[in-house]
């Protein structure tokens, strides 16, 4: 029932890095990518499962997210809380994120110990036992989660905000950590059916990178997840899709805790997965030309020239199974208003629509980031990242390892004709972060209502 | 198993219209409630089922709408297209609509044509027949419906992305017609399963008004409609909560159809059936003093004094199941800008919020309530909607009737209280619709694949 594909990877490192990447399917449907890396004894165990906040049914925000922490509980085999300090007595680290499109765990181990953790991972795959109590406790700590990295944060309350602006009807407009009054009545039931739905080897796949080769790895998944059961359930994970954008919209936050004024832009933007041949990696190339780091035109002008800012940045998302993102921020300098700020970035975005990057700005963006994805091999987890960010969301090794050839290939026209398609007016949102009055309580009373009422 | 209440209306009409309301439930769940009224040999016949846009299947936006225009087809007793046919012969008229929380059928005939009506509505709560082709054809019409109200007009669209703006999960913010790309894929399949699930004696409202004695009615309904089996799969009407506001949002929409600049907003509001005791009804006197016609607030101090705007206007939309809403709009006079509208209207806004209403406000916007609520006596089909729109989102005949009395207690603290509460910035979308310049035809193109994608 297996086989077995061995790829080229087109990069070849000078530290001696394996340019081979080995990927197998098991039986049961669990996707394998090995990636070797001799440079030390050690060994990256991830489960990538196809499953994030996206795929939570409607109302129950925050589930996929919640279910990362409550995977941390038992088993029958492993004591409650107890998986990390294994990890941590064998010497290892562990940890797991989770967002839109996908749920992950992941363990750092010397070598000999990879068939410890792999079992550990496979148990917790299907045979997860959560406590009502603890079920209790850990929403808890996911609430106080939200109130530190959100609710006390008002640049993150404002990007929430935004997000929830620019998706009217794409699950994207949900924050990953879950509105709060959603949160707030997240069940052990919940956590169980999302965990039994899409937990599971067909909806999976595991990424070994580091001393290990792929036919170690071939026998030790086979033997350990081997048994475990394909779930039938695991179906096609269809989202509606967004509307037309029709008309630009604008979210004003006023915070008394806001330190600077700060400019924000997002607009609408294919994926990787999502958008015609080419046009991610002319918008990741545009990004950069327009927006990445002190040599960047945005912070030539704003910046360095006129002042006008004192940072200023951007950046293109497009690792979403469904869409991309551009996004833009600047922070104004001195008394320049916020309005001062857009009315200047607007006019260089608007030139750059018009007239395009300059064939020293593509050949330097270009080289930024194919160092970048050269750098990248140096590092075991970025390296088993970038594979897992690709096949999660439907994308191939293939499509991994050519992307420095087809960003080659990307022409000035390329950069000018996805500027004018997708820095669009109409398809933006733009936010604006500034430093407010204190709030009378009785409005927070009644706004908190509210998100209560219904 | 009937069960027979008989309610006195509070109001006594000098018409000779009947002030007694008759409501029973049939055996398999119908709700049916008589409103006599003798003044001319006719009766208004309606259906109202507990269900609208609001309670569609994520990503199958419009199809309640849909299959309101698909009711007009076929049973194995009435052809294809025949039943208005057959109403217009029988002298009568018929119509139907759909909103987020209700779906309705309503004729108008003599009343010895009650019988033929009442078999007809009976026979296509259950047996409607669907050909496939018949469903393309009407998709057809549905879409050009949309083109037409929605696309053609900047200000629908603008109130459209308003609403999509406004609510962040909660369904009211998809519109009632359906997004274009959800529409265009409903099937024959989507329509039947809706109609399966919601379409039941036990989800519906009969209402008879007109020259019929409750006797009659009751004898009429046990025979036609009581045969009808209940649906068990008729469930709560669960719908997401809306997470707190928590930064004011904006809209522009730049249109060259657009003959005038108009300023809009709309604000968060619980309806009559989620508000506190009393709040609906103040907000109702609210809107009515600030913007109900050419003697409110609004009106006087921009059109009037300071001559800003040529128009304004506003409303509380109260008869929601889950939320309500107040809105505003106001044209911008001569050369002014929107910004002088909304800087002008916003300041007027904040005295009210600060000193509230007069005496000689609350009481004229009172009596004006008052008196539009004893006219609608006079029209069969205003009073059978007005007790429709109260039993269809979980209210009581009691609620119909005991409002004036509830509006009579309304004090000026209470409008005061309502304004500080619900007033507020930050749950507030304000639109823009403003005269534009034509857009390149790439912009468009570009636009229209991003609501394709996916």
């Amino acid at each position: 029932m297996n086989s077995m594909t061995s790829v080229a990877n087109a990069q070849q490192s000078s530290e001696g890095t394996s340019s081979r990447v080995h990927q197998f399917k098991l039986g049961n449907g669990l996707d394998v990518l090995v990636i070797p890396d001799h440079r030390a004894p050690v060994v990256t165990h991830m489960v990538w499962y196809r499953v994030g906040a996206a795929d939570e049914p409607h109302g129950t925000s925050g589930i996929a997210h919640f279910l990362e922490h409550l995977m941390f509980k038992g088993t029958d085999k492993i004591a409650s809380g107890e998986f990390s300090k294994i990890i941590a007595r064998n010497g290892g680290q562990d940890n797991a994120f989770t967002s839109q499109d996908a749920t992950v765990y992941h363990q750092r181990v010397a070598k000999d110990r990879l068939p410890i953790v792999m079992e550990m991972e496979a148990d917790r795959m299907r045979n997860l036992k959560l406590a009502k109590k603890e079920v209790l406790t850990e929403r808890d700590v996911i609430l106080e989660e939200r109130r530190s990295r959100v609710d006390n944060d008002p640049s993150s309350i404002l990007s929430e905000q935004m997000m929830a602006t620019l998706y009217s009807s794409h699950p994207y407009g949900t924050p990953v950590i879950g509105w709060e009054h959603e949160m707030a009545q997240l069940s052990r039931e919940d956590a169980l059916s999302f965990y039994k739905r899409f937990y599971a080897p067909n909806n999976a796949i595991l990424i070994v990178a580091g001393d290990v080769t792929p036919q170690q790895v071939k026998k030790l998944a086979t033997k350990i997840y081997g048994p475990i059961k394909r779930e039938y359930s695991v179906g096609v994970r269809a989202r509606v899709k967004e509307p037309a954008p029709a008309a630009p919209r604008r979210v004003t936050l006023k915070d008394p805790r806001t330190g600077k004024a700060t400019f924000n832009r997002l607009y609408h933007a294919p994926s990787y997965i999502t958008a015609e041949p080419g046009e991610a990696e002319a918008l990741d190339l545009m990004m950069k030309i327009l927006a990445g780091g002190s040599t960047s035109r945005l912070y030539n002008r704003l910046v360095v020239d006129d002042k006008i800012a004192t940072s200023v940045g951007g950046w293109y998302s497009g690792n979403g199974r469904d869409y991309g993102r551009i996004g833009l921020y600047a922070i104004a300098a001195g008394k320049n208003s916020l309005t001062d700020v857009e009315t200047a970035l607007d006019k260089i975005l608007r030139e750059f629509v018009k007239k395009g990057a300059t064939a020293k700005e593509l050949e330097r963006s270009k080289n930024a980031y194919i160092a970048e994805y050269v750098y990248g091999v140096d590092s075991q987890s970025t390296l088993a990242r970038r594979y897992g960010w690709a096949l999660v969301v439907g994308g191939s090794v293939k499509d991994v390892e050519e992307w420095p050839k087809r960003l080659e290939k990307v022409t000035l026209e390329d950069i000018k004709r996805v500027a004018k398609k997708y820095l669009l007016e109409k398809s933006s949102v733009t936010g604006l972060l500034m430093p407010g009055e204190k709030k009378p309580k009785t409005l927070t009373k009644a706004e908190k209502k509210q998100g209560k009422r219904g």
